[in-house]
C-alpha cells in the first residue's frame, strides 16, 4: 500500500514525497483505517487530492480524505492507539463469497464466553513477547486496551483489538490462541499463563492474515499536539 | 452458480440432480439470498450435506442451509416476491476495496431525495416494457413493491428494490434511470413517464451488474403452500 500511495503522490506532485504511515500491515493484512502523513504544498487542494488519487491508485487501495494537520503530527508516533478487527466465519458453510477476502472460514462451533473471559484476562500493560515474533531492539511490552468477540446473526465471529501499539504478528497469535480456546482445545486460563513466557511461544497458532484489518487509529486533538510538541522542545532546549 | 452447484449436489449423491432457482442472475450479478430445490432422499442428513457443500464448492458458491419443504414447494413459482440491493459508492475516493466486488464506483454527489421521489412514481403493477430487455413470450408487468435509496456515513447509496418477479435486466434499467435523476441530468418525473412507451427506452441506461445482488425471496408459509396446491389439483380434477 505504501510503496503503491507513494508513487502515486510522487506522480501528482512532480517530486518525491515521503510517506509515514500509521501501522504497517503484514503481506494479506487490510487496512481501511489507515493513517498516513507527508510533507505537501500548503496550497495544494485537497479535496482535487482526492480525486487525482482515485483515478491513479489501483481499485484495492483508496484515500478517503486529505486533511491538513499541525507540523507537529506524526502519523505513526503521535498515534495513541491501533484498533483491529478480526472476522472469522464459523458457520458449516463457511465465508460468505462477498466477505471471503476478510474473513477467516473455520467451519466450527466456538464458545465466545469462553473467548471473551480469556481475553479479559489479558487485558492491561504485559509483555506479550509469547505472542510476538521477535524484532531485534523492538519492546513487546504493550498496553491491551480492548479483546472483545462478539458473534452476528450469520455466525461470523469478530474480535475487536486495541492497543497502544502492536507487536508483530500479536493480534494473530493472540486470535490463533483465543480461537484453540474457543474450541475447547486450551482452557481459558491458557493464553494469560502465557504471559510469563518472556519468549515467542511456539504452541500459539498463528491465524492467517486475511481475516485481520487495521480499522483505525487515534490520535490526540491538534491543542494536545502542539502541547506535546512544546514540552518536546522545552525538554530539547533544556537538554541544549 | 447453478451449474456448479448441480454438479456438487449430483457428485454428493452419485447421480444426476434436477436444480430449480429462485431468481436467474445476469453476469456479474451476486445472490447472498438465493433459494434452489431440488428432489433428495428423504433420509438425507442435511448437516452432513451442508458441510460436504462446502469442501466441494468454490469459495464464491456457498449453501447456508438445507431443509426439508413440502412437496408442493417450488423454489421459483412459489416465491412470492424477490428482493434486490443495488450499491453505489459516491465518495470521491471510489468504492472501498473491500466491498468493490459488489459496489458501484460512481464518484458524483447524488440528490438521494429526488432519486427517491421519482422510485415512489414507478411503485405498483405496471407494464415495465422501458426497462427490460425484451424476451419472446415474458410478460413486463410486474408488480413494483418496494424502491427505496439511503445512504450511509460512508457515501454508499443504496436502493432496495422488490417485487413479485422482475423482467430481465429492470434493476439495472431502474438504478440507471434513477441514478440519471440523482445527477439532475433528467427530472424527477422522467423514469415514471417512460411507464406508457411500452417498449424498450434505449435512453435509459443499464447499471454495470456487479452492484447489483439477490438478496432474498419471499415464500408463503408450508400451510398455504398445501392449501394453494389443493386448490390446483381441484382446479385439475375438475378440468379433466
Amino acid at each position: 500500500m505504501c510503496g503503491v500511495l507513494t508513487d502515486a503522490l510522487s506522480t501528482v506532485l512532480r517530486e518525491p514525497v515521503q510517506l509515514t504511515v500509521a501501522g504497517r500491515t503484514d503481506a494479506g493484512v487490510h487496512a481501511t483505517g489507515q493513517v498516513a502523513h507527508a510533507d505537501l504544498p500548503a496550497s495544494l487542494d485537497t479535496a482535487w487530492l482526492v480525486r487525482r488519487l482515485a483515478r491513479l491508485l489501483p481499485p484495492d487501495v483508496r484515500v478517503r480524505t486529505v486533511t491538513a494537520v499541525p507540523d507537529a503530527f506524526d502519523a505513526r508516533f503521535s498515534a495513541l492507539r491501533r484498533h483491529y478487527r478480526y472476522r472469522v466465519a464459523t458457520a458449516p458453510s463457511g465465508a460468505e463469497p462477498l466477505r471471503a477476502r476478510d474473513t477467516l472460514s473455520w467451519p466450527f462451533p466456538v464458545d465466545v464466553e469462553a473467548m471473551n473471559a480469556a481475553s479479559v484476562r489479558l487485558l492491561g500493560e504485559h509483555d506479550f513477547a509469547a505472542f510476538c515474533k521477535r524484532r531485534e531492539g523492538a519492546t513487546t511490552v504493550r498496553e491491551l486496551q480492548r479483546l472483545v468477540w462478539s458473534v452476528d446473526d450469520a455466525a461470523v465471529v469478530t474480535a475487536e483489538v486495541s492497543a497502544d501499539a502492536f507487536c508483530h504478528s500479536m493480534v494473530r497469535s493472540l486470535v490463533g490462541a483465543l480461537l484453540d480456546v474457543g474450541r475447547a482445545r486450551r482452557t481459558v486460563d491458557w493464553p494469560a499463563s502465557l504471559l510469563s513466557r518472556g519468549e515467542r511461544a511456539s504452541e500459539v497458532p498463528v491465524a492467517p492474515a486475511h481475516g485481520l484489518a487495521l480499522v483505525g487509529v487515534d490520535y490526540p486533538s491538534d491543542e494536545e499536539l502542539e502541547a506535546r510538541a512544546a514540552v518536546t522542545r522545552n525538554v530539547r532546549t533544556t537538554a541544549t
